[in-house]
């Protein structure tokens, strides 16, 4: 197999393009304000001299507080400084890939968004793979330290559902490990909102999470990664945190506590009728030339294509239609621990005005036919 | 000596201590909005619907066009894609010392803010220290692969001339070095402000830089950090950044736009009045129980003090103090190759209202004398 960027790389790459083009290639919402999103905007120079004029721990722990019960983690350790404010769900990620000791064994979902393994890598844990089967089929594996998931995951949509997430706790109890869950995804799916903070706490297992604003609103990258734990991990993610970081940005938090409250308003049934419409719109549009969806039941903000075996797989395609002003991502890097797996997959974003993404999908349709 | 925390971890427990406290820890600008900068607050809902309309690369150019030429840096590769927006200037440094391969030999100016030295460390290069005697005698290191240097320096508020920088880039092309220089404070002095990147480029050497908006302005961490590069570095540099983001926000862009404008305007006299105002009120203050400033000609906004023999050592100050309400911050940890060093100065931020400044200053000066 030819040699892929990371999926990183090709999102530079499309948002950078100097010709334009269309760019469905991360998953960032990338749309017009609703109405009452550009109130918030409007809004913000108050934001911001609110957090001039209030203590840092308030503003925080009150965006905290908003945040989580809006995607139903009401057992959350709001509060209790155990949920740092990162400014990005990425840098999270490595503060925890540096908090654990080199040589951590840890087994990650596959596949799975491929910037979790290179950071676990890079920090030298090592890994072996979890399969979604696996997880379905609660077959959870002994020999490692860590076992990570991802939920919903990307680029699958697959929920953890409540009692799987109970069997995985408590088996991790029992051998000691620490359950990582990065929920980057989850204020987009109702069904990933259970309290995962009462199920973990209830096994009595050590726990690390993720928690995200940056897939749920066309903020310009103004967004919170929260990075949560349990007792256990408190004092080496604090230095790993420290390391990285003062603060994050008050006025950023307000902003996150005033559209956390927006979303249970309603913002977010108007943004997943959106995304359920554009998924609509890949769909027949990739149907015309007998493609179909790998995930037809996913809720998140980027649908799967699947290719058929003996036409052109995602890497040829990719390239093609990059040529053709579209960026979308090939799967390989998802199949972190097996590349050639997603060789048949191409994943478009959703979290786009609709007429992009109906004409992404045509593009891929066609390139697609003429090169089948 | 006692174990102390790393400075970071002392100005997190600044900012988040519920009991409040007059917080003189972190070298961020935490002011009051000039008339301008409130205006350009104000503004922000026009630049966050200028940033939804117009391309990243446009705005990220014009941006750091606008920047640095703002703080004399003509010849700085705008436009040319070796410039990256990072979210933070630790940021930009943690991906240098990732880009760099391990087990690097860095010599690192001495003392300077911890943050560099642990960055460096922990992603296994190998530190030597490069005292300011040294840099200001040009003693260059030769078997190292790596000349890390801070301008201005932080705490001591030392400026590299153009001559010894320019002596430095020679001896480190000559000896196939990199020169990296950290100009984070760059911003607030102008005898920093001549044209580095000419210089290195002049010299023919490879360089790496970091320039940073977070210690210029009152913006709650709304920043970027910029990491610059010569092309030897480009792809492992690219590479280390597409694990860590995918970009800054293109609002935040806006706003350093609008305010570096502000500050070639006439914000950089007003910030610089009042931070030299803030200087004189400390060396006042401490003036009447017998204590003097270490740098009096820094122009930086933080100022050290220094601390006779045989009085408290600035770990004790700083225990005692914060105990009364106040924090400073210690200075063994800048002293990040000999912490013993550092025992006998002791670190406030300038760039505080005028009236915090004082209270503080009294604080460490009455303090002072009961301990002594």
């Amino acid at each position: 197999m030819m040699k892929i960027d990371n999926l990183t790389k090709m999102e530079v790459a499309a948002l950078t393009d100097i010709n334009g083009g269309l760019n469905l290639t991360d998953g960032h919402a990338r749309l017009a304000l609703s109405n009452e999103q550009a109130e918030v905007i409007e809004q913000f120079p108050t934001l911001f001299h609110e957090a001039s004029r209030r203590r840092f721990a308030d503003i925080e722990t009150e965006a905290h507080r908003v945040f989580f019960d809006t995607i139903g983690q009401h057992t959350a350790p709001v509060g209790t400084g155990r949920i740092l404010s990162c400014y990005s769900s990425t840098l999270a990620t490595d503060i925890v890939a540096r908090a654990l000791p080199v040589g951590t064994k840890v087994a990650l979902l596959h596949p799975t968004f491929d910037n979790i393994a290179d950071l676990f890598r890079t920090r030298g844990l090592s890994l072996t793979a979890l399969s979604e089967a696996d997880l379905m089929e609660q077959r959870w594996p002994s020999a490692v330290d860590v076992i990570a998931i991802t939920h919903p995951n990307n680029p699958t949509g697959l929920v953890t559902p409540p009692d799987h997430l109970r069997s995985l706790a408590e088996h991790a109890a029992r051998a000691g490990q620490t359950v990582i869950v990065d929920a980057a995804f989850r204020g987009q799916v109702r069904s990933a909102q259970y309290d995962t903070y009462a199920i973990l706490d209830a096994a009595g297992v050590d726990w690390i999470t993720f928690e995200d604003t940056g897939k749920l609103w066309p903020m310009h990258e103004m967004k919170i990664g929260m990075l949560v734990f349990s007792e256990r991990h408190a004092a080496a993610i604090e230095a790993a945190f420290a390391e990285s970081l003062l603060s994050a940005s008050p006025a950023v938090l307000l902003l996150v506590r005033e559209l956390a409250r927006d979303w249970a308003a309603g913002g977010f049934e108007s943004a997943r009728a959106l995304v359920e419409r554009n998924r609509r719109i890949v769909s027949d549009e990739i149907g015309r030339v007998g493609l179909e969806l790998a995930d037809p039941k996913s809720e998140i903000s980027v649908a799967r294509i699947q290719l058929p075996a003996g036409g052109p797989d995602s890497a040829k395609l990719y390239r093609e239609m990059v040529g053709r002003g579209v960026h979308v991502l090939p799967c390989p890097p998802f199949h972190w621990a097996n590349p050639e797996e997603g060789l048949r997959l191409i994943r478009v974003s959703l979290a786009r005005p609709s007429d992009a993404v109906e004409a992404a999908a045509r593009t891929l349709a066609s390139t697609f036919a003429e090169l089948a």
